[in-house]
């Protein structure tokens, strides 16, 4: 227990060095857990060249004793401030071997009124904005991150099996929503990644649609779900697009061979995205592959996102695959792969998994869950 | 429509004036939700002297159109930043008579590299930290949110009563919670308002227990829960405290005895809290009041927590009822009452409802609950 986060700390100590810094202070509670094991709100945590500091205040007392006992904390007292609470902290030898000058801050969560507040505090401190120091150790995933984004893939693959073949007919996209989010809580998540997306027919033409409570299930043609669950801290996101029973009947000729088109394009894209993927390749090639291939067939101006995300603590978890994606894929990234063809009116379809970079190549964590399920 | 949002920009208007800015960039979601009517992501709001412009992106064009087609709307092209589409904003005769020298922004809320980027993009301009201008109009509500703030807590009460007759024996706290969660959306409610609380026994004595899958119900004696649905926008809070069948019946005579006492403290100090509200009030007086009556009846210690917050956009809407809160309790205010005794390994009792300022009290919006039920 606390084995990982200590050489994630370790690893921040190695980044301080290198940029100079004899303090860090994190304010990101994405953060703050990734680096202790302690996954309550309203706490930050101060790395030392010597030993770090959880500052919290008593709501949170028993559950740092439970989660990361081997991490030193300063409680609050009633009245007190978290800078009056770092104070005391940052001359404390057990931490800081010697009175810090250079601080790094996450100037991408820190707000304006806090820094200020601790200039005013701290008048002696020079406050280093730095970008993304945590972030760029998140993004490669140790084993036991691994398992549990698999474990998080697992749920939701379950709970979409679970609703997938018995949607009432009479079931809005808010229904659908509902009852997906209630099975992945039931399937064992612990809570939903983001907010599920369920959306009917011209509403699929939406990347972020929001479920409504106006159309029926009997009266759609097409839907399209992304979700996904969290469980042990980490997340899935998976996207399926398929053909209601009024799709694959009633549904014009027409209709069915454009969504069978469009289905194909989408899949391909997918496909020959996720084989190019491997350590090494800059990730806007990938993006690239997938976007050539929809444009060679004639769809070019309908996939307006990027191919994917990293996901991990949450869900948009670092860059991943765009147009102006220059970092390299690495092994164990896990990024989503999520083309897809939004025609406005007519309705879209998004095929999403998610893959994780392997030595020679990738593993799609998803792969059990067919693309046309 | 929009006729409330467009109120609120002229009470912002009147802020600037007095504080001499010629501008205002507002950052936080809520915030420019409450200002607009727009619910989407990541999407700021320029305010001028002469108009208001949403700086947003491609993928909530159709839902601003939806939300606000009032308001006006700059959309950021691939590649452009937020930061590049604001330069055309403010030199926008549409938006701003002149050019902007002094342009306020939320400290609490806007980010140490946004504030950096926007000094080089604009080094003509001063940005001047605000703090809780537009918190300070969201305090009081007007009749519309009155009414989604009682609809949230109908949806709450309605899903409670669903689920707490009948409670299997076998549930565990999360069991609980998820039927409580699902309930709430089926009853009409948008999503939940914050994760529900369900704690057993000595968990019930932790004001912020996460739901655990241990013990079940059947060996429970006790059962704290803190629930709130989420429903057009506006939240519902609420909290009871009940004996189980076994703690009804199994449970020793000085057992229940101890749950009875603690309870009607409990039920004392909310009472003798809400009948001390009005117009004027100082908030610290009526946390006083509740806090008094625990004291004096020999459990002070044993309430660790402030007496009640405001609540409304969010469950922690605005400050409420603290031992330091200066402020005046003003008419259409919406608070919560919530006072608490926890006795360590024993367990705690909560009793939470909202309440609305009157002109000459409060009136309770969820009296149809009672404190026992």
């Amino acid at each position: 227990m606390g084995e990982q986060e200590r050489l994630r700390r370790n690893r921040m100590i190695d980044v301080m060095n290198q940029a100079n810094l004899d303090g860090y202070l994190i304010v990101d509670p994405i953060n703050v857990s990734y680096l202790t094991g302690f996954n309550g709100d309203d706490s930050y945590l101060w790395i030392g060249d010597t030993g770090v500091c959880l500052l919290s205040d008593t709501r949170f007392d028993e559950q740092i004793k439970e989660e990361c006992p081997d991490i030193g904390a300063a409680i609050r007292c009633s009245g007190q401030t978290t800078l009056g609470l770092l104070e005391g902290v940052i001359s404390d030898k057990t931490f800081s071997s010697r009175r810090p000058r250079r601080v790094g801050i996450e100037a991408s969560t820190m707000t304006v009124s806090l820094l200020t507040a601790a200039r005013t505090k701290f008048p002696e401190l020079e406050f280093v904005s730095r970008a993304s120091d945590v972030e760029a150790l998140r993004a490669i995933k140790d084993d036991g991150e691994i398992a549990a984004i698999q474990r998080a893939i697992d749920v939701s693959i379950d709970a979409y099996r679970d609703i997938r073949k018995s949607i009432a007919s009479d079931a809005t996209e808010v229904d659908i929503r509902d009852e997906l989010e209630y099975r992945m809580r039931k399937r064992g998540g612990d809570d939903v990644a983001f907010p599920s997306i369920v959306a009917y027919d011209e509403r699929a033409a939406l990347p972020h649609a929001i479920p409504k409570r106006g159309e029926r299930y009997a009266s759609a043609r097409m839907v399209l779900i992304d979700w996904g669950a969290k469980k042990d801290g980490y997340v899935g996101d998976l996207t399926r697009s398929f053909l209601t029973e009024r799709g694959l009947s009633d549904a014009s000729r027409e209709y069915r061979a454009k969504f069978s088109e469009v289905f194909r394009i989408v899949k391909e894209a997918h496909d020959r995205a996720i084989e190019a993927i491997r350590p090494g390749v800059i990730c806007s090639d990938i993006d690239r592959i997938a976007r050539d291939t929809i444009r060679d067939s004639g769809y070019g101006e309908y996939f307006g996102h990027g191919l994917g995300h990293g996901i991990g603590r949450v869900v948009h978890d670092f860059g991943g695959f765009s147009p102006s994606a220059k970092a390299t894929v690495e092994k164990n990234m896990i990024i989503t792969v999520e083309p897809g063809v939004y025609l406005p009116g007519w309705g879209g379809v998004r095929i999403e998994d998610d893959v994780l970079v392997t030595e020679t190549g990738c593993q799609t964590l998803s792969e059990r869950l067919s693309d046309d399920e």
